[in-house]
């Protein structure tokens, strides 16, 4: 830290000290940060940019489960490489890899749909309803009751809000239950490829670089949005149109230099900011480490099987990237939580916070109990951790139970109302699932699926004596054990197949009950211990809710400032600048990399670089993208900004709002920033623009692209 | 690189641009740079710093195979931990291990003999005695004679310069012969240790940190020397007296900042810089390789001995780390030949020379057949390089061999007149041998010894037809083999004993070549190859004698400007500033570490920093020898010098000649600096003066010693 600041003394002459910029702030939320954002240099009014349907935010969009953002008016989209890897499988074959080769098309009828389920969503709308979630319910509602209150209301919000043509609508929950805004977006439905790179630039480095610096992956991927001739949102047709968005971003190919400001608004998806230290100790210290041993083994299995055949592979590789992403996060998390001592500074604020409760009767009276009745809770949780996600891996890591489990599941919830179905099994919900069902005939493999879900049956099987699944027992023990009942379960198993595997969908809870189908067997017995399960769930949710306000206004009260609310998968803007940081004593890491670096790490897998990639690489210092003071065309950069997993393909905004790159990662010595921002480490890391364009004209000779992207033809 | 200056832009501002400095100036040759030196900032006259026997060159002197600089009136020293391994050795034991422990003495009667071969030179005259060397060898003088003829004068004038009394000469010959110096110097004989850190602490990171940077090595010592009552030179004795130094350098305990101008005087050993690119791509493709495989199996050996008792490990510590430094050294040689393209830019380089000979047929008249005659000569040494360094490593790896073949060439040797006597044979190196001798009764390992004799052994009986050793060929058959012959070797070897090793030095080549010793039998057969070997080689020489002036000509007259000789132990000065790189792209490496760093990395061996060390490390941004910058205590620092071993335990100056820190290593990067300079890559590695005075101060309660540095009481 502090040679760092030694370093960039000189700097500080030109510029404003160094400073971390905390915070996943709600737009409505930036005029309080107005002189923060005309320190750092923003040349927009704050007003334009707190409008989250005004330029530039109204060009952001979500995919889901990623960022992205309009281009051009002709519905041209930038997001990540790593955003877009479902969309290249389902576009892959054996001849034609498209996943592993990337794509490039030549013209408009060359763009690939990116598949049935590719959804994209337009903030159109987003509404306080607190009161009509939670305003209305008692004081002395009992915990089960206040959950299924508010689950009603927002369901109802829900619904009403796309009874309007092509509307996605949500009811996201902020501080914890404090407050509700019901978001209106409109959905696009066919959604193409334009331009993929291939992986070995898309993600070079791969696992290796995963979180690391200094990094060199041209994570950058080419979308384009089409609608009905109509106007309307359509399911792929030869015959759609372009979508014509409202706004788009310009793009600045000067880039972001060392020391300025860089803003990112996006859809991040989950942070733990407020968590109790109690849960951060016990993620640390148990969760972590059997998570970690847990993703080892799925990862031995899924390497074995993988190296028997290129179809294992190509099926394989994108659940071992995720489960080692994982595998790599927990490990971070727990190096930092080592190195930073993040744990015990959340010790230090969170003592501060009952000394704060504690120090005055009247706030002891409305805050104490609360805080008590949170650690019962947090001490239960953790009484009950293992048989929760033992079962809940049971049904991810084997795919046919996971199919299994969700028909039997989708057939009980079909009995109610739609509106009393559980959130993810509504009639809305469908087409996803059907959609995802048929997917799987992509990446569906029996072996590695057979030796994934004896692992975790045997993990079920050593669960402690108070924590076992009972109903999982008796079927396992009707069936002889788990090696019998893996025999039969793979002896011929039609779930396999798409056909009957989307079949199940049209069945009712009476016909899956009737089947012979040793599947739907296992999916019963599980279900039969996770239904009651879930009711308890929803109880522990409702004393959450009425607990989780209390708790904010204990952190509001003894924190006094702007407080943001934890990542939800709503949008925020988080501002800050580009900047390097200190990794350890003696060492500064850069805040740039330029192709020189990324032709110097070239060779074997995983940073096989493509040929024509590192043909053109000694032309890039004289090439119009390349950055004068870095003598090359820079590749990724860092900044200080305070992001988190889906705000990956977020697009990174100059102080004039232009595109000067796409945000795909943060560094490895700050993952832990989800539970704390750590000031000095935290950093944010991003794709430059300027690699992209030099990538498009240079290496793809895609010039047409460039100047769609607003650049002069060369 | 590039990145690096980006960063360094804002510096550019305030201080001139970033440069690096090659070359080991002789002082005599400082004028040449005074307008760089004035750039840098030099704060005295160059005339001053040009002159060895002026302060501050006065105050620097040799140990021999490390360089040290006199810091007070009293005879005191410094110079690295890493310098007086030997030192320390002598003065262990089992129940007081030093070598480990480290010592300081609470007074004077605490000060401990650094032992019976302990010298340090004080350089007092250098003469330019090319003339006398050289001046009168006729032109068409045979290669065998004329190397015999400079050989000669260079020993006569060794002879009548050591007639006066306490002195030690040789004649130090430059640029591959073309210019001969008769350094005429004090020798100093009674040393003693005042303080060596642990080794914990002096060489912390041990080989893990060698050659690395970030470092954190407190890689410093201090020494006393001392002389008889009346001011002669003298072996150890109580009664002896601390040596008054007429020069002695200032301690500046406000260090080196970043960008401050630096220099080094000291004694560099050895570099290549004027190599012929044939003999570097054999280097790296043949040798090297060869070397790598060699030092893997001795090291392996090593391991495995060492880990059989404690006193095994003491006495292989510091063989292991010899030939694991070789090792490190030879691995990154080839890792920099392949990052930096070294062998490319020699043959670059060497191919303007070549081209700038050509081009002039006048010159190509003068040159041409040199150059050619030169290719002759290296392509000779490649054919027959193997039974050469097998050989040579034979009688290295093995100390008893060592002993054997030591006293049957200096028996040989005696039979002539000293003058005639090889070097390093002489009357004059008698006292020397006899006292490692004697030192290996400290170091000797029999278990080992047998292993690393019979991995040589094999080498040998591996060798290709063409480069046999007959005599050990022929020797090894009587015996029956490499096992028998190892039986009778170490049956009962009467080498191990001390008073019977030292006894062979009383025998006369008659009683050595009589003797039923299986060792003297092995060591004989050795040098019925070696003896007529020594012809060739002294041959050769004489050819290299006649041809290298004409290479340095084309040398210097294909690359005009100042040219300074290769390094060859004599005084040399070397300037640049402090000053870190990017080891790669993305990376910048700090010019700085702090205590805080050190601390941050300690745990198992090697980082087993002591208790002491680090219960004051957290103070340590409080004490008085903290950088208000760093807002800590420095431990090391980064210069862009040009040095290389034996420049280690430099005295590392400032501006005004004060002394800021001790060089003690190179950087990874830059290893193959040895053969060719890399501005962006190469640096020193100092340990920071501040560190000593804080350590001595804060971590050993040695105020006195901090005194004597000429700080002020605390």
């Amino acid at each position: 830290m502090l040679p760092a600041l030694a370093l960039l003394a000189p700097l500080s002459l030109l510029t404003p000290a160094a400073r971390a910029d905390e915070g996943m702030w709600l737009p409505e939320q930036l005029p309080d940060h107005a002189d923060r954002l005309a320190e750092l240099g923003l040349q927009l009014p704050v007003s334009q940019v707190a409008d989250p349907m005004a330029a530039p935010l109204g060009a952001i969009v979500s995919l889901g489960f990623c960022s992205a953002s309009f281009v051009s008016p002709q519905g041209l989209m930038l997001t990540n490489h790593h955003c877009v890897g479902g969309y290249l499988q389902v576009n892959s074959s054996a001849a034609n890899n498209r996943a592993r080769d990337g794509h490039l098309a030549a013209d408009r009828a060359g763009e690939l749909s990116a598949g049935p389920g590719a959804r994209v969503t337009i903030v159109e709308q987003i509404t306080d309803v607190t009161d009509q979630v939670v305003g209305r319910i008692g004081k002395g509602t009992p915990d089960r009751k206040r959950q299924a209150k508010v689950e009603q209301a927002r369901k109802a919000l829900v619904a009403a809000c796309e009874a309007k043509p092509d509307r996605r609508c949500h009811v996201a929950s902020y501080f914890g239950g404090a407050q509700y805004r019901l978001i209106s977006a409109r959905e696009i439905k066919d959604i193409r490829i334009v331009y993929a790179p291939p992986e070995s630039v898309g993600s070079y480095g791969g696992e290796v670089d995963n979180w690391m610096w200094p990094r060199h992956s041209g994570d950058f991927a080419v979308l384009r949005a089409y609608v009905a001739p109509d106007g309307s949102s359509a399911e792929y047709s030869p015959d759609n149109v372009p979508y014509q968005p409202p706004h788009w971003l310009q793009v600045d190919p000067t880039g972001a230099q060392e020391g300025e400001m860089v803003w990112v608004a996006g859809f991040p998806g989950h942070t733990n900011r407020y968590a109790l230290a109690s849960q951060v100790a016990w993620t640390r210290d148990v969760y972590y480490p059997w998570a970690i041993g847990l993703a080892d083994a799925a990862l031995a299995i899924l390497a074995e099987e993988s190296a028997a055949s290129p179809e294992a592979a190509a099926r394989l590789a994108s659940p071992i990237d995720m489960i080692a992403n994982g595998r790599k996060n927990n490990q971070g998390m727990l190096d930092n939580f080592r190195t930073s001592g993040v744990v015990e500074r959340m010790q230090a604020r969170e003592g501060q916070l009952r000394a704060w409760v504690a120090g005055d009767p009247a706030r002891q009276r409305q805050l104490g109990p609360a805080l008590a009745e949170l650690d019962t809770i947090v001490a239960r949780d953790q009484a009950t951790w293992q048989a929760q996600n033992v079962v809940g891996r049971l049904t991810r890591y084997s795919d046919l139970l996971w199919v299994a489990t969700t028909a039997v599941r989708l057939a009980e919830e079909r009995k109610k109302p739609d509106l009393q179905r559980d959130e993810g099994y509504q009639a809305r919900d469908e087409d996803r699932i059907r959609a995802r069902f048929e997917r799987l005939e992509r990446s569906l493999w029996l072996p590695s699926d057979r030796r994934l879900l004896q692992l975790m049956l045997e993990q079920a099987q050593a669960l402690p004596a108070d924590q076992r699944v009972a109903s999982l027992d008796a079927w396992l023990a009707e069936q002889g054990g788990v090696g019998p009942a893996l025999d039969r379960l793979f002896a011929a198993p039609a779930l396999a197949d798409t056909a009957q595997r989307l079949a199940l969908l049209d069945q009712d809870a009476a016909a899956l009950a009737a089947s012979a189908d040793p599947w739907l067997g296992l999916a019963r017995a599980i279900e039969q211990w996770a239904a009651p399960q879930r009711l308890r769930d929803k109880e522990r949710a409702g004393a959450w809710l009425r607990l989780a306000p209390l708790w904010m206004q204990a952190v509001q009260g003894a924190r006094p400032g702007s407080v943001y609310p934890d990542a939800n998968g709503s949008l925020r803007v988080t501002f800050g600048r580009v900047e390097g940081y200190s990794p350890r004593d003696g060492v500064w890491h850069l805040p740039h990399t330029t192709v020189a670096g990324m032709a110097a790490k070239a060779g074997d897998s995983p940073f096989d670089a493509p040929e024509r990639l590192l043909q053109a690489a000694p032309r890039a210092p004289r090439s119009r993208w390349a950055d004068p003071a870095l003598g090359d065309v820079p590749v990724d950069f860092l900044a200080t900004l305070d992001t988190t997993g889906g705000n990956s393909g977020s697009a990174t905004l100059n102080a004039q709002g232009q595109l000067v790159g796409l945000i795909f990662d943060g560094n490895y010595e700050a993952m832990s920033a989800d539970w704390l921002f750590d000031d000095a480490l935290t950093r944010s890391i991003h794709v430059d623009v300027r690699y992209l364009l030099w990538t498009l004209e240079e290496v793809e000779q895609a010039g047409w692209l460039v100047e769609e992207l607003g650049q002069a033809p060369r």
